[in-house]
């Protein structure tokens, strides 16, 4: 038994058959399916024959041309691949019956065949995180190494990133980078031992949104259930909306930026966008990480919320239009003349916050609650720890105010 | 100038044509647009000329049969309006320049000569508050006041609320009533002053469905941005999910269970429900208040996570499946195991929690964290507050992994 044989294997009561890939150890089987996935199987509990010896040259798949070492063509654009972990760059080791992160961006190309042939690659690990795990600091180092691959000659960088907190990191990267080519962040909803994982076609359209033309920290998942196209969501608007469909992430109140066609390869913008070359790169990575975001609800406690003062900014999800109970109106008016700023979002996700309508709002305006428009709460909590570390104090409120990645929107007005 | 005049007002440059209501007073004028709607006008800013006088009988249509006092219609269901406060029952008194919640139920039936001849009516007032000021205290209040409505004998009940914590207040009285009867809340996201109110249309439907078999705590708003149709929501399962949409409120996951047909009076049920009848009127008021709700973002400060472990109860709004930072997750032992209960659901708002598939949950799993499903987070918070207060503590894990009110369902797969 040898990678390349094609083999049929039984688990549990369900067969697979395929071929058998070189990163199969003796503790765990990896099968490429004939669907195009590969399947990772604990060895003690599979039951294994060889169909056929020695039917697919993996090694030449695993280098993409030929079996030799993998060539720098010319012809092609550099993609930078940077690993931080998440269930795109898992692989099929089972420490306790489920998915752990274990990979490097190599593993991730011998993972992918079909990524050879599209683009000469560099890869680098930045980290092996599961994403709930991500802090303000992975978000530094992997900007600094995104700004590093780029100054080395990238023509697009592709990050592969866990998708419970994808929309957050993007979001600091937007903020953090001045960018010249696309930043496309992908990752996986469905681990790679399941048929119906999503890393395939993710890290391909990534791939391919990598090499366009819009030089934005872009998200690239699933756009339908089906295999067939993936969305281009600019990072600052993207939203996990679900918990476990591979179509699982939407722009909020928009079409995405963008689609990228599985099948024809081709990328399709279909809102304006910053264009590959237009920025010049550079780099703000300060953050300032004693952020706080508060979600009001009613019967909270307004002392507690009182206990959130010592941080340097608050983030407040209010209700509806940005709303509040006016009893926790003074607890904001006391953390903004101390100099914490108060920034209102609304918990409806769609839509924009405006106090001037009612009489909590206007009086939550007058107490110096500054309102980010129809900024995400999530995205809002980004920008302010940036804002805090990266503009004067006084120049906050205006900051969040204003659109400097695409967060903030002023196409919709409070009644429409 | 008498009400029932038909007049000719202009406003700062804006003019209405109309019928004079009897709300007018010495400061303002309330004109009845063709269109059906109400306006409300500062009198010292209107230029006024009467077109003709007595052109409609104003108290007729107030008292709905021919002019004299309401007669009860033993051929009508009785549907009592219970007036919380809110958009929908503001008055057009401008405060500041916007909008405050100055109204009572009979003022309700005034402004909307259209729910007459539907049904006898019994009005009564709980509360005249702007939503984002309600409490669990009035949600007991209210409770209690529709409980005492259908003691009386009322077959429906309508809830006058404002949108912006009715998804809260609607789920509380789910968990709090057993109810024979429909008891629908109802809103409006534009005041009544607004050529664009929903609220004749919102208050026609609730009247409808208040008639209707449906025995559930239901949320009936605009399904479209037209005047065409209310849909019914189940209100644990509801969500405003735009901050300014007449369609703002959706059921998460899924189609409404029902819709009101505004032209044609028709009230179709696309889901089964509790029928009017098969519950006993039944109350169960009681509300443990400190619990929080907290939602996970990367790099919240995990001390001030801990600062929340003196609360009775906490419903976290985890990533993904149900995740939080690692480093959380002795935080939420430690709650545990002192006795306060600690809840997971998810921000995706639509998909289920599921803590069998990654470490992280496992971990969570086995710090005794309950996973929720896929109730909403509010609705968890609202359903923890209840079981705190009516359930032994032994029981509250498995009350909130059992459905009680629709707020949990079993027909999605952490992979569907």
């Amino acid at each position: 038994m040898n990678p390349g044989d094609r083999v049929h294997v039984v688990r549990g009561g369900t067969e697979y058959e395929g071929v058998l890939m070189p990163s199969t150890t003796a503790d765990r089987l990896v099968v490429k399916l004939d669907g195009g996935y590969n399947v990772g199987i604990d060895r003690a509990e599979a039951e294994l024959d060889v169909l056929e010896s020695n039917v697919y040259d993996v090694e030449g798949a695993r280098d993409g041309e030929g079996g030799s070492e993998i060539q720098f063509d010319e012809a092609l654009p550099t993609v930078s691949l940077i690993s931080t972990g998440g269930t795109i760059a898992s692989t099929v080791d089972y420490r306790t019956g489920a998915v752990t992160a274990q990979f490097d961006a190599e593993d991730v190309l011998r993972a992918v065949p079909d990524l050879a042939g599209r683009a000469n690659y560099r890869g680098r690990v930045v980290a092996n995180i599961l994403s709930e795990n991500m802090t303000p600091d992975v978000w530094q180092e992997l900007a600094g190494a995104v700004h590093e691959e780029i100054e080395a000659g990238a023509d697009g960088v592709v990050v592969m990133h866990g998708t419970d907190t994808m929309q957050f990191t993007a979001s600091a990267l937007a903020f953090i980078l001045d960018t010249p080519v696309p930043v496309v962040f992908t990752g996986s909803q469905r681990s790679a031992d399941r048929p119906s994982s999503d890393n395939v076609m993710n890290a391909v359209c990534a791939v391919e949104a990598a090499k366009a033309d819009c030089a934005e920290v872009l998200v690239c998942m699933h756009a339908t259930e089906s295999d067939d196209r993936c969305a281009l969501h600019r990072s600052t608007r993207v939203r996990k909306n679900h918990t476990s469909r591979r179509n699982a992430f939407e722009t909020v109140g928009a079409e995405p930026l963008g689609v990228v066609d599985y099948d024809d390869e081709t990328v399709d913008f279909r809102r304006s966008y910053d264009e590959r070359g237009a920025a010049d790169l550079a780099i703000h990575p300060g953050l300032e990480t004693e952020v706080e975001l508060v979600k009001f609800t009613p019967g909270m406690s307004f002392d507690r919320v009182e206990r959130l003062a010592d941080a340097a900014g608050l983030v407040v999800e209010g209700t509806g239009l940005g709303h509040v109970h006016t009893d926790l109106v003074p607890t904001f008016r006391e953390m903004v003349e101390s100099g914490t700023p108060v920034v209102m979002t609304s918990q409806c996700i769609e839509g924009r916050v405006c106090d001037r309508v009612y009489d909590t709002g206007r009086d939550l305006l007058d107490a110096g609650v500054i309102e980010a428009g129809d900024t995400l709460p999530g995205t809002a909590k980004v920008k302010l720890m940036w804002a805090l570390a990266n503009v004067a104090p006084e120049s906050v409120p205006e900051t969040m105010r204003t659109p400097l990645a695409g967060e903030l929107t002023d196409r919709s007005t409070p009644w429409q």
